[in-house]
């Protein structure tokens, strides 16, 4: 049985159970047993990681990046074996997907992360000298990460987005592995605990668990020793986390479901279909379709142009293999999503629901309904189909596909093409207008899959898109903010002053609000 | 009775019941009456302030800029007659609290929060030319705001810190008056109201409720129309109103009870004893200790300097009059909160804890225990004694000065007075790297009563003293961020970009951050 990764120590899980993941190519058990550790573990884990905490307060920012840029240049070294493993463990395609884009993303955000510890920006100086307070952003405290299923890499609970926010704010990290890649995520915080010792930091900045009960995850979250909660993840399991630590006052940050609408006009479809065709079926099949900003749902306009564009669609879904899903549990959910909208009255356009005995897949399914009908019963017209599956509204009118948008609960991204000419202007200004306050991303002529580590990224969305509109999962600097505290420092010596809010600009390069001007200079300069 | 404002319309509330204030001066009834409203109240208000929110977002920003100003001049215009109503209500000195302190404050942030409307500096727009992506905070939905009974200007739910904040991102308000000062919250609402028309605003920009049910409390903000919450007040209150905000995933800001340790070093008091009792004096007393930040709890270490302190302060306790508590329910609290403490095993040092019967007022109160006392039960002996009353803890040395920091929970404030001479710098280092992470806002040798409305204030902290550490709740613009989303806006169309994120800055002074640089110019300059 694999060890588990407490304090410091590979050791010997505290086992209520055993589980192994499954190689979704063969459908077979992959050999690796791993425990369901008992709360002795989480507790453990809890309380090294509190000390830890304590710890890294006084650790130089130096050592926290020095963490993060050696454990990326340990993934690179360690990536044969890591793609070998996640590719058993998920069937994602070693290559372009594992090697060369997921890999590659996932150590430019860690060094993306150390950038940002090296500069501080993330701290958000703003120093009023009139009234003599300073405040930044400081570390929070433990952080409980749980993974999702689809990046075994880029969002892994070890490796990902929310670990990378959360070590760059000086925050431990207990990793809850996704239960479908346990081999891989072992190997990852393999990497990450020798960049710890490497670089010199407490013993407990990385603790590994694989499973839990549920019971004993929403404790976690919940424990007085827990400073903040990253999840991604399904909806069921995130809002009942969410639950836990919203009683227990602590933040917790969720990316669940989204169906992503992607509006297109005929306008946009008269002048380039066969483009926006080729867009669309990349978008929604690569990768089986199992992206957070998969395109789950079109909005079209009644017309012949979008009923050419419906017709190519269904065509090239049913000649296109359908791709190997992550796992049972995902080919299960998907053909039951599928289920639950073709009883509410959607049509079936492409796919004959038939999945493959021999590994996890289901037919590439394209789905219809009328405008009128979604708007009768809009809450099951936007069950995810999380795979390769989308469901096509054809709305009488500009009026009918505007109320679709109005009953859209809160999604990551909402993408809106219309003509190049300018034509259709005044519908996009209504369609925009209905559109965004519902999404976290607006797009123009563009797939809402490929989230880009920008600043300016917003990687969240409304309820229940996520947790909380005003928070980004991706993104450098500003998805470290999730993992940090806002301190005021008032009438505060100055030579008691975090180095982020001294009189002297701790880098010569730090950005910070002085006075109500952002300038990278000195206090008095 | 008086009516409620829902609509743009002065009319009768859907009553269940009705309720007058007091006057804490005499303990009578005041002779307004208000109304209890039910939920087809709360139900129309949520309507009308969702159809005003929508009608808001095309709404130029130099409008609703206008109405903060309108107003803050109407407030200053009605000021005698706000007093006098303010005075009657809550027992606050007509000045210079009322008159020259809270009002001018009030008046203030409502200026300011004019000022962050028209430069856009909240939107806080982050541009990344090379990935296509430009983001900002925009407006989120209609806020709901519950003041507190402390300050009936400058926290009020329609005139202030909150209220301002909401309305400058640009969402309507549905304020829910505080039931101890009903007529200067109706006052408020129609000097607010008139601005709303001199402004050209949308009628239901501002709409008033004096009181619901708690379950209606519940549903407020709850429902789907309701964008997010403010609230200023008791704990309990508060956490209902957050466990229903939670389950239905909308934000909510609360600001709750708090202690606000303050730490004096023996060094301290030998240095300056004298004018450290003056301060603390003016602080805890001063209003009758009715702030948030009141200093509720005083840790000392053992000794002769901390014995003169105690028997100094406990002489000016028992010489100094009684101030009037703003409500025969704050007086009962007050008592009841003190019983807890000396049931607990805390010593009286001042105050027969004698009630007056012709006004709301409880004698002064000091009180004291042990370092160890305290240690054996810290949930019990951080019971907020809400007005003229403090709790000193003396420790038996630094290490249990120490733990008494550590078992604190979350305060807004923290204090720390140390000698000047640096003698006890060793000192004031362990007892600060416990009490920071405890504390919305750390300070030195400077009592936390006073709440600058700054840019680097952070009024707010960890829970249970706020929801969530990452907030302020006064300081403009940073307390405008709770009530904002953060939308993302990825190959947009130049045209078709909100102001904030054109290439053109829409000011010329707004700040950006563009490519990772903070600055007022455009886009390529």
């Amino acid at each position: 049985m694999q060890p588990v990764l407490i304090a410091g120590q590979w050791r010997a899980a505290d086992a209520s159970d055993t589980f192994q993941a499954t190689n979704p190519n063969t459908r077979e058990a992959l050999p690796p047993r791993f425990p369901v550790s008992s709360w002795q573990d989480c507790d453990a884990a809890l309380q090294a990681a509190a000390e830890a905490f304590e710890q890294l307060r006084s650790v130089p920012r130096e050592k926290i990046a020095k963490f993060l840029r050696d454990y990326a240049d340990n993934l690179e070294s360690a990536k044969d074996a890591l793609v070998e493993s996640a590719f058993a463990e998920s069937g994602l395609a070693k290559s372009p997907r594992l090697a060369d884009v997921e890999l590659p993303r996932t150590v430019n955000q860690l060094r993306l992360a150390a950038d940002a510890v090296e500069s501080g920006d993330w701290t958000c100086p703003v120093i009023d000298t009139q009234a003599g307070i300073r405040s930044c952003y400081e570390s929070l405290g433990p952080v409980c990460v749980f993974g999702p299923n689809n990046f075994p890499f880029a969002f892994n609970s070890v490796s990902g987005g929310d670990f990378a926010a959360a070590i760059a704010a000086g925050n431990p990290v207990i990793a809850k592995a996704n239960t479908s890649h346990p081999e891989t995520t072992r190997l990852l915080a393999e990497q990450a605990f020798a960049a710890v010792q490497s670089a010199g930091l407490p013993a407990a900045t990385i603790q590994l668990l694989y499973r839990t009960s549920h019971d004993d995850g929403e404790r976690l979250v919940s424990d007085p020793r827990c400073g903040a909660t990253g999840y991604t993840g399904s909806r069921r399991a995130g809002l009942a986390l969410k639950a836990a630590a919203d009683r227990a006052g602590k933040p917790i940050y969720l990316e669940l479901s989204s169906v992503n609408p992607v509006v297109i006009t005929p306008g946009a479809l008269r002048e380039r279909g066969g483009e926006i065709i080729d867009e669309f079926l990349t978008s929604v099949l690569m990768g089986a379709g199992q992206f957070c900003t998969n395109p789950g749902l079109v909005v079209l306009l009644k017309g012949g142009e979008s009923d050419a564009f419906v017709e190519a669609v269904a065509k090239r879904f049913n000649e296109a293999p359908a791709g190997t899903l992550l796992s049972p549990a995902v080919a299960k959910g998907l053909s039951s999503s599928i289920q639950t909208l073709t009883d509410a009255g959607a049509e079936r356009l492409a796919g004959d629901g038939s999945s493959a005995s021999d590994r996890c897949a289901v037919s590439n399914t394209l789905l219809r309904c009328s405008g009128e009908q979604f708007l009768r019963d809009p809450e099951t017209f936007q069950t995810e189909a999380f795979g390769n599956a989308s469901l096509v509204v054809v709305a009488d009118d500009l009026q009918q596909a505007t109320a679709v948008l109005d009953s859209l609960e809160g999604n990551l991204t909402g993408c809106l093409y219309t003509a190049t000419d300018g034509s259709d202007e005044s519908d996009y200004q209504q369609l925009a207008f209905a559109l965004a306050p519902r999404v976290g991303r607006l797009l123009n002529d563009k797939m809402p899959t490929g989230v880009a580590v920008s600043p300016a990224m917003n990687h969240g969305g409304p309820y229940p898109a996520t947790g909380h509109p005003g928070f980004t999962a991706v993104g450098i600097p500003t998805s470290i903010a999730r993992f940090a505290k806002l301190t005021s420092y008032d009438n505060v010596r100055p030579a008691r002053l975090p180095c982020w809010l001294a009189d002297k600009n701790p880098t010569g390069k730090t950005w910070r609000s002085i006075d109500g001007r952002w300038t990278q200079a000195d206090v008095g300069e």
